[in-house]
């Protein structure tokens, strides 16, 4: 088999890129290692930028997040038994978040692919990626228990964490920077409303939780636990009882209960490999760069790489230039480590270390203090959350 | 001896203190346990934010600063051999830095106070405070070798981080937030004219390097050492090379040279203490709060509190209410703590701990890139140095 663009994963990024080549008219392969059903259920993020629901559209698959989807104009941050909310339009000039799981943004994106005639293979399951300076690198996989060769003019790596295309930049040339956190998330989904409009970030001296949803019947809430913790350690009265602790106010406020349908924990790390290109193998989104989720900014960042990368391949095949691709690797990278910084600093402004100092408490507070308190401290945050501009 | 307010410690803020309070017709005696040419000659801060500034000028000690100082409107920032210049008018609405060694503001402020009368006592060593909790607080002193007593309303404490003023307060009552850092500063002065008009905070892989002044022919610089450096192991050329090769940028760029007339070494650390009232002891200054040096808060933060409090002393004579004095930890604190926030985040974000991963070193770039790039950032920045609103 061959194709121009080889594309490993048949996650947002992958999907993403594939259509967008589609649109400029650059032919690709799409290799899922797993089941159609599988990829549409695997929970995931749930926050998209401005940016990314502007690709969505622009590229057609926006009319059912249109329709599903919550528009977000805010976030409430709770510290010191106060709330404070976070206005993003009037601070960033428009700019807002939309809630709209990444299992929806993959379904829809899914079936474009698949309506158009694909090609989106699943169950088929990279192995190596080889050739990756030359002129025709090969993709490796295995379907049906069958080894097979995709061979393309570029492959991009949309495999995640744990894929295999990052191995294809040789050790020497790769580097990797990384940081693991000492903490975890435990994540629910609930059947119950969610308890306000808007996500709220709380930082209690229990330690970090987050408000969120995933539909107007859907609430997705997080605590923060130590590494390791078994969620069958954790029956449902204990999850309420802890989430009442860590989002109380002096003031009105109930957190709503409902019947918890899944429960798990979410280990945290941030990791970089540079460069994001090597000869003609590129990285896209968690293949490259993992965030703690605090941010929300994982499945973002992958947008905005293979949107990057796809006005790369474009311009190349219609200019002959691969000007645009020589950078891809720098332009990407200024917006991932913009957004590496911006997912720490969340991260360990709202989360207590184990044997954290009381000055490191007392710091975070100061620091909540003063993007609840001072304009440009909002504008900078409520600017890192929407999103910064793509390129 | 008695006096309605006894201020231990004849630094800027005690000195500032008496000033402010004769103004408002409250009297006050000064203790200080240096004899004048002491007090008069040792190095400290030389950074004043625009509040200090216009507090020095409204008290009639701004005369010899705006005949002497050198106005700043922004510093550069270098980082990745790039410059970056921070603007300060224009992003905080008008607001400037002074530079003016402390030694100076001190010497303004003595001559002031003894013109008028004192009381000021040098080498009146404070030994003990009593009666915290009680009407009629007293400082026990030795001058001249006899043991003294001052019976006061309210004692205040400038006497710095190893003053007896703290002691005052109950263990059981006090709290202390501490860090210490994993680096020194080596700081020289040096006869010769300030290559740059501004300050330059450079961040490089050798460590962290700044370029300041105290007079248009006095260099002052510094460089990040480990700590325990000892000043005799940097002869004078390996100063000038080490400063040439921190503050390397791609362009232009020259540090000009000069006979070096002092190297010390200065150790930092983060330091608060709460509360910053217990009774009828007050304390201020460095003796409730300590900053590294790298933001320049240590005097500014010392004139906010003694401001805050002769406020306070002059409506409790003038109304009868102690609402102020009541509230003076309080208003204090909250902005004591964003300084120390900012101090800790300039010092975090400028220097390399031995043993930094790959990741925080690329995270600091991230955000020096960010205060670069952005102006929300870097209106958060300027607001910060140039110093908030004080009460």
């Amino acid at each position: 088999m061959r194709t121009t663009v080889g594309i490993i994963g048949g996650g947002p990024a992958g999907l993403l890129l594939a259509r967008l080549l589609r649109l400029a008219g650059v032919d690709s392969v799409v290799l899922e290692a797993r089941d159609r059903a599988y990829v549409e259920q695997r929970q995931r993020a749930g926050i998209l930028e401005q940016a990314t629901v502007d690709a969505l559209r622009a590229c057609g698959a926006g009319e059912r997040m249109d329709r599903q989807g919550l528009v977000h104009d805010g976030v409430e941050l709770r510290f010191d038994r106060r709330a404070h909310r976070i206005d993003f339009p009037s601070l960033t000039g428009g700019r807002r978040v939309m809630v709209y799981a990444q299992t929806e943004v993959v379904k829809d994106l899914i079936a474009l692919q698949l309506d158009c005639g694909g090609p989106l293979l699943f169950e088929a399951r990279a192995t190596v990626v080889e050739g990756a300076d030359t002129a025709t690198p090969v993709i490796r996989f295995t379907q049906e228990g069958r080894e097979r060769t995709l061979e393309c003019d570029y492959v991009v790596g949309c495999d995640g964490f744990h894929g295999v295309a990052r191995d294809a930049i040789p050790a020497g040339v790769r580097q990797t920077f990384e940081r693991v956190y000492p903490y975890s998330w435990l994540g629910i989904l609930a059947d119950v409303a969610p308890s306000c409009d808007e996500l709220i970030y709380a930082h209690s001296p229990r330690g970090f939780a987050l408000h969120s949803m995933r539909s107007p019947l859907v609430s997705r809430l997080y605590l923060q636990v130590p590494n390791g913790e078994d969620p069958a350690d954790w029956p449902d009265g204990r999850i309420w009882d802890e989430l009442d602790a860590r989002f109380a106010i002096d003031g009105d406020w109930k957190l709503d209960r409902g019947p918890i349908t899944a429960k798990s924990v979410l280990p945290m790390r941030s990791s970089v490999t540079e460069p994001m290109r090597y000869g003609r193998v590129l990285l896209a989104g968690d293949a490259a760069h993992i965030v703690p989720p605090a941010g929300a900014k994982g499945l973002n960042l992958a947008a905005a790489d293979v949107i990057v990368l796809a006005r790369a391949l474009a311009a190349l095949r219609d200019t002959g230039s691969a000007e645009l691709l020589d950078d891809y690797s720098r332009t990407c990278l200024r917006r991932v480590w913009r957004a590496e910084h911006f997912s720490y600093f969340l991260t360990t402004t709202l989360h207590n270390e184990p044997g954290q100092s009381p000055f490191a408490t007392r710091l975070q507070t100061a620091q909540l203090d003063r993007i609840a308190g001072s304009k440009a401290a909002a504008t900078d945050f409520a600017e890192n959350y929407t999103g910064l501009p793509i390129g």
